[in-house]
């Protein structure tokens, strides 16, 4: 597959320095929105190449982190190697890094030494910790910033207090959209002025940004901080029902009236507990024990069709493989089949943001390890025996 | 205060009739990066002005979520209102709401009508589930987003398989950093085009690829589906010490070596089960269990202390009020504290993306309804006795 490129960044070249989550899941939504991206991956590869399922060698989270880019596999401790990606830079408008602080320059690719080849090159530089500070040269892992950031403290149980992890990688893909907001910003902002610019990104600071606007609530006004925040400790809006999970919320007046009467309780308008919306926060955990006793009498979709002929916001909760068969995501044509070259036939979400006059789409598959290093370096001038000799010696990598 | 602004946005005008989260920090990120933001509310407000701790009736969560804004605070059904509004648009880069789908065009601002006003603006429309089908007529919460996107069967515990909410609003927010992606993209693209266009966001749709790269990596494969993904049925990595909680992963050959070092049980190297990065996967809980035992033995201190010099990524589990004093924070200079006008002292976290030569910042502090009526009036050429008609109408709300 190659569609016609059309998307908003259009004409837009990255090199993609980036391996494992933050990085690449911004390049690949920046290369979606048509920017041409190009990853450039030592002779060994990304991690991410060789980590969870997968079919034919390739992972599917691989898959899903490097679509619509095109791959380069060079061995960048060679003279050859660092010349390429030299050449590679006087022809781009962005380069992405996410080694720790320090090392792309001790390779010979520092913010001075790129911007001395291109000269208005937006240089992003993407840490798990920021470049200084107690934890700067630590590898960082997502559970690291869950643990730092306060994400594992919201998350705590209830009843023990006990820390949780969030069984997904918050910090990682939240660092990658606040990355490809930023990037795109620059460019704007190149676009106007003329002039590139050094970006800095922490996976620590941009998950305290993240949670900060409820997550820190408690935290804003100082003098009157909220040491335990009281709904923390109430339970959460999923409901039991004989056949499975369903959560269910009334937040203002009408919502509430409608959920008793759903659920056959008018009485509860009249219980001083209940009365107003503070009311109603206040005792949250007797509310929600009542409302779970009435909803575990019955079945999933009668209790659905009464809350929603109420008005009450509500849902069932889908696993993983109900989401994809589910009649709102299809209303919404969100995911796609398609047949990739190495791992056969996959299922991607289309970029969740619809431009109706420059379309943001899946271009390519994501590629095998150094599969267009032929058609870079002949873009970059490079004769085609020399490239040949160059993947026999080893300077490039993959096939 | 109000601080210079130079942010990468700068000289961009943006109207806002969003409220509650997944809108407004979406444009405050913009505002924050120079964008001119205004806010325009019902004489009612944004009900996030009531919702939550607050000071002097200003809440934390409004703080945190329209800094850097502009507000005016205007009647739409009256003439007047909407004539002020129209006059607005004619100077507007970008319009952004989100309305459930068609109430805006019922109020006589639909695409249409707003690009015969202002025929290259950037039209945006979040919503909670799309335009169509079963859920579009919904008001949304986002616990509902968090059941039909699957992110509350990730969260599951593992040995009753119940479904978890996440206590903080991940999707409203990763809508909101999607949005501000996307309207920046946009107006790249229109720098260049001299176009405007319609971009569209459901909630839904953000969060199913948000979560795709690895929530869904048991899905992307088809017919290679994995139904209950092992990994989370293991323990998470938070351990207790005798004096609270830390997090410690050990992914690589290295990191194992140096975990079994740092708790004193090199034999682990030598156990069968433990061999491999996919021999330690497969048998994660027997070694979360072991590894668990040794840590419960002794302090954070201790064990951070010993992990980190073997070269292990480990954290301790902060809370809310340690993330704020903690050594990387401050190293970083994430969060600082102002006067509000009305709240007293406040934190704020700086921007996390940090631009060297168009620097983002908070410029003004979240502004109370209609705090900018008259300024923005005046900039539209109404005269003075004429604004304070309005006000005396009830056509203008706030003070």
């Amino acid at each position: 597959m190659q569609e016609e490129v059309r998307g908003p960044l259009t004409g837009i070249r990255i090199i993609d320095l980036t391996s494992m989550i933050s990085g690449p899941v911004a390049t690949m939504m920046l290369a979606d929105q048509g920017a041409d991206v190009i990853k450039v991956e030592a002779l060994s590869g990304d991690l991410v190449r060789g980590a969870g399922p997968n079919r034919s060698g390739i992972t599917s989270t691989f898959i899903s982190s490097n679509r619509s880019k095109r791959a380069l596999s060079v061995d960048l401790k060679t003279d050859e190697g660092t010349e390429i990606l030299s050449k590679l830079i006087k022809t781009a408008d962005v380069l992405v890094q996410n080694f720790r602080p320090g090392t792309l320059a001790r390779m010979g690719f520092g913010e001075q030494a790129v911007r001395a080849l291109r000269q208005d090159i937006i240089y992003v530089s993407i840490s798990g910790f920021g470049e200084q500070g107690p934890y700067a040269h630590q590898r960082v892992y997502d559970p690291v910033i869950q643990a730092l950031s306060g994400l594992a403290s919201i998350q705590a149980e209830g009843e023990t207090g006990r820390p949780k992890m969030i069984r997904t990688i918050i910090p990682d893909k939240t660092t990658a959209l606040t990355a490809a907001q930023a990037i795109t910003a620059a460019l704007f902002a190149r676009e106007r002025s003329g002039e590139g610019q050094h970006i800095r990104l922490a996976m620590l600071d941009t998950m305290v940004a993240y949670l900060w606007p409820e997550g820190m609530a408690g935290f804003t006004l100082v003098g009157r901080e909220v040491k335990a925040a009281r709904a923390q400790l109430s339970p959460d809006l999923i409901f039991q029902t004989t056949d499975g999970y369903i959560t269910a919320g009334a937040m203002s007046n009408k919502e509430w009236q409608g959920m008793c009467k759903a659920l056959g309780h008018l009485e509860w308008l009249e219980d001083e507990r209940f009365k107003t919306v503070n009311d109603r926060a206040v005792n949250a955990t007797e509310r929600l024990n009542l409302t779970a006793q009435v909803l575990a009498t019955d079945s999933c979709a009668h209790w659905l069709e009464l809350l929603d002929a109420e008005g009450v916001p509500c849902a069932p909760v889908l696993s993983r493989e109900e989401v994809i068969e589910h009649d709102q995501i299809k209303a919404n044509d969100l995911i796609h089949e398609y047949d990739h070259p190495v791992a056969g036939r996959i299922r991607q979400p289309r970029p969740a943001a619809q431009f109706d006059k420059t379309p943001s789409a899946m271009h390519r598959h994501a590629p095998t390890l150094g599969e267009h290093n032929s058609e870079i370096l002949l873009e970059l001038g490079y004769p085609a025996d020399e490239i040949e000799a160059l993947q026999q010696q080893g300077v490039l990598g993959g096939t």
